[in-house]
């Protein structure tokens, strides 16, 4: 198998992992298999880095950062190979550059716009290990880039995609996926398998793991991705095509977000377009909406409500304050203290019921139902925050997650 | 004026240390110079790094060390930059890629073949500083190559070669070139200019603050160079052609060179070519043989003796014992506790009595000389070890280098 692996900043953190990582990778190299593998800087090298660029700095030139920022997986990749050499696996560090990763001229959030394959085709086929610099590009000036966060995810899925390989494991310091976080349901069990749609809404919903990023171009690419430990040799999860996995379960998952806030707007101006208007001009802030509601009261007045990322309150809250100025909104409030849970799975697309348990479940616990939306793959609802783990323990057991 | 400034190690050793780099970077831009920096890593990065490499292995591969080694060096390049944009001086970071330095192959120790000013001359004519990473450049391969020790003095004074720069300024921890060492001769002066020929007698005789090959390289693309401290605003030492300086001095300096062993070898056999066999032998293992001796005692049996640097002995022990086994030397002896002092003055040229006044001066103090070596410009001595101190205080006294 032709493999690309991964490995992550706290799987590199120190030189007796990096050793670890060696170990691991040869492991995979005597089985037989060509493998690229892809490293992020050691972990805290970044943020020691961006702590110097701050100390000259708030607002730094974005092409020095590139070059400041991309020195720490440089590091890591010569390390790496120099380790596996030293064990008898001739490996070769190459730098995105060298891996011929192109990128736009976007510094510090480069998109990868195509990658060149032929000198790590080349050196594999001459039974080298390659390891490539993660998180960096070179833009058409010859420029180096940065892929912004989880930007080794994306040159390790970029790279399995460009040389056609057949798995791509991302290595970080969780065992795979979970029906959900083992932290507030001890019950949760690791997926096998996972379709790229479900991942996607799991990710965005809060389980960590892998920038949707990563899994949209995995998506795009087919590429097969294994999200795996690097502390254990335990199996992690694929996340793969529909169509790979032979029988898809009504629910994968049940995913809790409590970054969210809700924001009301109560008497919203009766004019065509007003609803437009204000959220033209969220997007405009770059403002991300993610749930809304809008209904009429009984006096005719109409009430907006939806819910924006906490970091995002801020903006939002100066583009709402914009429209009470003027008087097209009457009031506004905020509520904070709300979490977002969603139950996920390919499986209800061709299922009735799934979403009538949800509230069912919630309606058992006394939990009251503030917004909720869905899609073909997903029930979400806003709930009040102090309710989150009752309503992740019960939906967990409701669709028997834990069987 | 056009202008190169090398910082080291120390000059850019923390943050604080990077802003006041930046401080007097911009302080010759305000006074209305072009300025290309050209910096070192931050002092113990580059140790730091090679720690890490032998952490994995006694004999890493070349072409991995220089993508490791040459990390610390973008790191500074960037920082500075960032630092002296902030200040209002846009500058511009460049890699030794982008500055267009051309090595050869050799990895860990390559030579500059050409630089190509065209990026560089671009962006000074558009008014920006140009802060370039030191002690690297790239092969015709497009591999990352490190220019070894000394590397980042070797890319400043490439540089000011290539874009015609009036003067390139090394910063050191050292305020310039001494007449002598002064922690042995507290009345050393500091020397205002000396030509490219008496810093090269200097270096190689102990006077560490310039290596001989950017010295070397100064010299053959006239560039000028001066030594001077980032820690003060103290006038440096000048390094140019000869034409340069109005009035030579008799002598500029005296060097000591305690880094010398003697090894004698007696009853050396009488055949034509021997002499010519040893250094031969003692060439191709790269031991640097520096004086030689050879003599024919009263019994008709001839001797030779040779000094080499203190860290080439075992290997110089090993050939002699070559030819002791083959009975072509009858004994061999050595002495570490030997030194080297030497008198160096492009003066000497024209003047007749400089060697006298050493060797008087040598007898007045009751010093036996061991061997001696002249050039155009310098007389050197080897001394029993004990007198060094000495010896350099009586000859720098003698040659009135205090006044």
């Amino acid at each position: 198998m032709l493999i690309v692996q991964k490995f992550g900043g706290t799987s590199v953190g120190d030189l007796e992992r990096i050793q670890n990582v060696a170990n691991r990778v040869s492991e995979s190299k005597k089985a037989g298999n060509d493998v690229v593998v892809v490293v992020s800087a050691m972990s805290g090298e970044t943020n020691k880095l961006l702590g110097y660029a701050e100390y000259f700095s708030s607002n730094p030139a974005r092409a020095e950062m590139d070059m400041l920022l991309s020195s720490g997986e440089r590091v890591t990749a010569s390390l790496l190979a120099i380790a596996l050499s030293e064990m008898g696996f001739p490996a070769t560090a190459m730098s995105g550059r060298k891996a011929g990763i192109l990128t736009d001229e976007s510094h510090t959030k480069a998109r990868i716009e195509d990658i060149n394959p032929h000198a790590m085709k080349e050196l594999l086929k001459a039974g080298k290990i390659i390891v490539v610099a993660g998180f960096q590009g070179v833009n058409k000036n010859g420029d180096v880039t940065t892929l912004g966060r989880g930007g080794s995810d994306l040159s390790a899925v970029a790279i399995a995609g460009a040389i056609g390989a057949d798995l791509c494991e991302i290595y970080t310091d969780v065992s795979g996926i979970y029906t959900t976080d083992p932290r507030i349901e001890p019950k949760a069990k690791k997926l096998d398998k996972i379709s790229y749609d479900e991942m996607l809404e799991l990710a965005s919903l809060g389980a960590k793991v892998l920038q949707n990023r990563s899994v949209e171009m995995a998506k795009k690419l087919n590429v097969n991705l294994v999200t795996r430990t690097s502390f254990s040799n335990e199996e992690g999860t694929l996340i793969t095509k529909e169509e790979n996995i032979m029988e898809s379960p009504l629910v994968s998952g049940i995913a809790l977000d409590r970054n969210q806030t809700r924001i009301s707007l109560m008497g919203v101006i009766d004019r065509p377009g007003i609803a437009s208007d204000i959220f033209n001009k969220l997007a405009e802030n770059d403002i991300n909406v993610d749930m809304i509601i809008q209904n009429k009261a009984h006096d005719g007045a109409t009430n907006i409500d939806f819910t924006v990322p906490l970091n995002d309150l801020n903006d939002a809250k100066s583009v709402v304050d914009g429209f009470v100025k003027s008087g097209e909104i009457k009031a506004d409030s905020y509520n904070e203290d709300i979490c977002k849970v969603s139950v996920v799975g390919v499986g209800m697309k061709s299922h009735a019921g799934v979403a009538a348990l949800a509230f069912s479940t919630m309606a058992d616990n006394n939990i009251n139902i503030n917004m909720i939306s869905t899609s073909e793959i997903k029930i979400s609802m806003v709930i009040d925050e102090k309710y989150a783990e009752l309503a992740v323990r019960g939906l967990h057991d409701a669709y028997e997650l834990d069987k």
